[in-house]
């Protein structure tokens, strides 16, 4: 018999507890039931303890046969497990995946709470297509058209404003066909956003929420980690994290992988795999050209071409995009016109510059990408509870 | 000179700093400055010190005439003020809301987390109208119609088979053209589950949670209370909370108030006003007519007109719906069919109770109306940072 806390040994002799009890104890697996009764040391059962019962009580019933094994003997095929994804979670692979999230959005919050950022929360119904993506999934909002927002982005830099240090953490959506292995339509992120701050600044702090995180999760998921088979592996990475600007990482691409990727394109899966091998761990890569950020990402002072934006990698995945923002009105509209986009458009958002706006920095980060990292799994559908792709709108 | 911690006085006579940085302090109100300086006693001062600046940098300007009142001066018109509502922010009443809002955060998942909750996210898309309701926002999901979801309800009835303890802090979205001061479009939640339990235990634990947050405030937020005139009417309840059953509550408005309602219709906003008068602070109303609870509620087992569902009432306002859950899959096929709804559109859900349902029990919380009941605000869209509402999709 298991429960959220662990599994004890129920021993029912006909003799000692008589026929009906026996009887009723003829269970099936995942059958849900109340046993009460006496502990008694048994030194050879699995916890020292055996559970004598005096009464059961049969609260559900499972079927005989269950559509997928969730023993971790036999691997079912995802989408056969996902179809049956309430049983699949009482996997103990699943039930570890789960745990050291619980953990893991609890260590980001305490973290953060602890710098002095403010939580926020940012609405997911829009009224007009920010960041001009075509990637959004429409709503009827009453007679009116609206979209499902595709980033915490404008709303945390207006809060920034107020509130000086937010975070966020919430669901965006992004309706691109992409069938990846880390793409889903629905996500989890952490978003934030520091005023009076520049990309270095979110470097540091994530980096230390990074390490603090990880040791958490060291300290308090050793089961966890132990049952994933990441116990030996897993890493609380050492800070500060190497930053290798993008020109470099074209550099050490073509220096140490024969890799070239001419300046200015972006980096393929293919050469993040490459990548991996030289840089298997945490590193930042600062110094993306400017064409391949969007219209709110400052541009170097001393050279337009380059960006004030960077990502941070583990290994050949991306796990956070970031930077300085734009802070002045004028440029923002400008570089809008740049990305050819219609600054009446974000007229909204525009106008919440025209009141002081401080200078400011920030960053978005995917929950299931982090769990990736942490947990081995590998399909990011597993790194979710129910996960949402172009394919799969159930259960 | 203020930020996010505080204000300091900045003093600039011409002969002591210049006449540049002289110049350069002709300020409005809400531009964003950088002041480099010595900080010198000065008894007079707010904070017994002021600033003598040697540097100062204009980050960003302000217009002349801002377009709302921040100062609590002057009440600005809401709508005016939520269409400029990064500005609105920086009232200090408002400040002092979305900090009360940070700690109650923070607080509910301490206590929840101290109780052995898991923390669960559960999708907002999904791919049939749960609940039955017609108040749904459809979406466009690639080729298919899909739903915003109107609650974590099903999901987290299905999680609790996994995790046993579960809560979630997320949105949910109903489509109703409700322009009330407690209704809005997009609405953040707390949910939360509980396996081997019913409704009197998740009566238990949230009469705990209120008196663990609201501790949490008073000791925590005493600036921001009283910023906000509520500091001596605070109110850290006392637990137990007195239950009514609804039968009792009938006989109470009649008794006292002389307000009669049939037994089997809903209490209407005017009767729970009555009700304010007589029972001001928190208190749950149980039993109430099977009539008026949703499907998945059980019925009680002596008498099946009367439900396990529960409110939990803070003076005229209903803050929390929950009860215990029905977890027998074909009981609850059978409510589905007394509440006019078909089991084969909730297949998917009916599906989750196949595998060992273990019973449960659980309520939901508006987190916005939870802030009305601290900080005395009297209107929900002050409550949230960006409403959305019947007639606002902006900012």
């Amino acid at each position: 018999m298991q429960d959220k806390y662990g599994d004890v040994q129920v021993t029912a002799k006909k003799d000692v507890v008589g026929e009906k009890i026996f009887n009723q104890l003829n269970l099936g697996f995942q059958d849900c039931i109340l046993v009460r009764g006496k502990l008694k040391k048994f030194a050879k059962a699995p916890n020292g303890v055996e559970l004598i019962p005096s009464e059961v009580k049969i609260l559900n019933k499972a079927p005989e046969k269950l559509p997928i094994d969730i023993t971790g003997v036999t691997d079912s095929e995802l989408d056969l497990r996902l179809d049956n994804r309430v049983l699949d979670l009482r996997n103990p692979r699943n039930q570890a995946v789960f745990q050291i999230q619980h953990v893991l959005l609890k260590s980001i919050r305490d973290y953060l709470c602890d710098q002095n950022f403010t939580e926020i929360v940012t609405p997911k119904i829009i009224g007009s297509a920010t960041e001009g993506g075509t990637e959004l999934f429409p709503i009827m909002y009453f007679d009116k058209e609206a979209f499902l927002s595709q980033s915490a982005q404008l709303y945390k830099e207006q809060l920034v404003s107020d509130f000086e240090k937010v975070f966020e953490l919430g669901a965006c959506y992004r309706a691109e066909k992409s069938r990846t292995k880390r793409h889903l339509c629905e996500i989890y992120t952490l978003d934030l956003e520091i005023a009076f701050a520049d990309q270095h600044d979110v470097m540091n702090v994530l980096e230390n929420l990074i390490h603090y995180c990880h040791t958490q999760i060291k300290e308090k998921c050793e089961s966890e980690l132990k049952s994933l088979k990441r116990w030996e592996t897993f890493e609380v990475p050492e800070v500060p994290f190497p930053r290798y600007s993008y020109t470099e990482i074209l550099h050490l691409l073509e220096k140490k992988a024969n890799f070239k990727i001419p300046w200015g394109e972006d980096i393929s899966t293919e050469a993040y795999r490459e990548l991996e091998k030289i840089l298997p761990s945490f590193y930042f890569i600062p110094d993306w050209p400017m064409s391949m950020k969007p219209f709110y990402i400052m541009k170097n002072q001393d050279d337009p071409k380059i960006s004030q934006g960077f990502d941070l990698q583990k290994g050949w995945l991306e796990l956070v995009s970031g930077g300085t923002r734009v802070h002045n009105k004028e440029v923002l509209a400008q570089q809008l016109r740049e990305k050819k986009l219609n600054p009446a458009s974000f007229e909204s958002h525009l106008r919440a510059f025209d009141f002081g706006m401080p200078p400011h920095a920030g960053c978005g980060l995917g929950i299931g990408r982090w769990l990736l990292i942490i947990t081995g799994v590998e399909d990011i559908r597993e790194a979710i509870f129910f996960p949402r792709t172009p394919d799969r709108l159930t259960p």
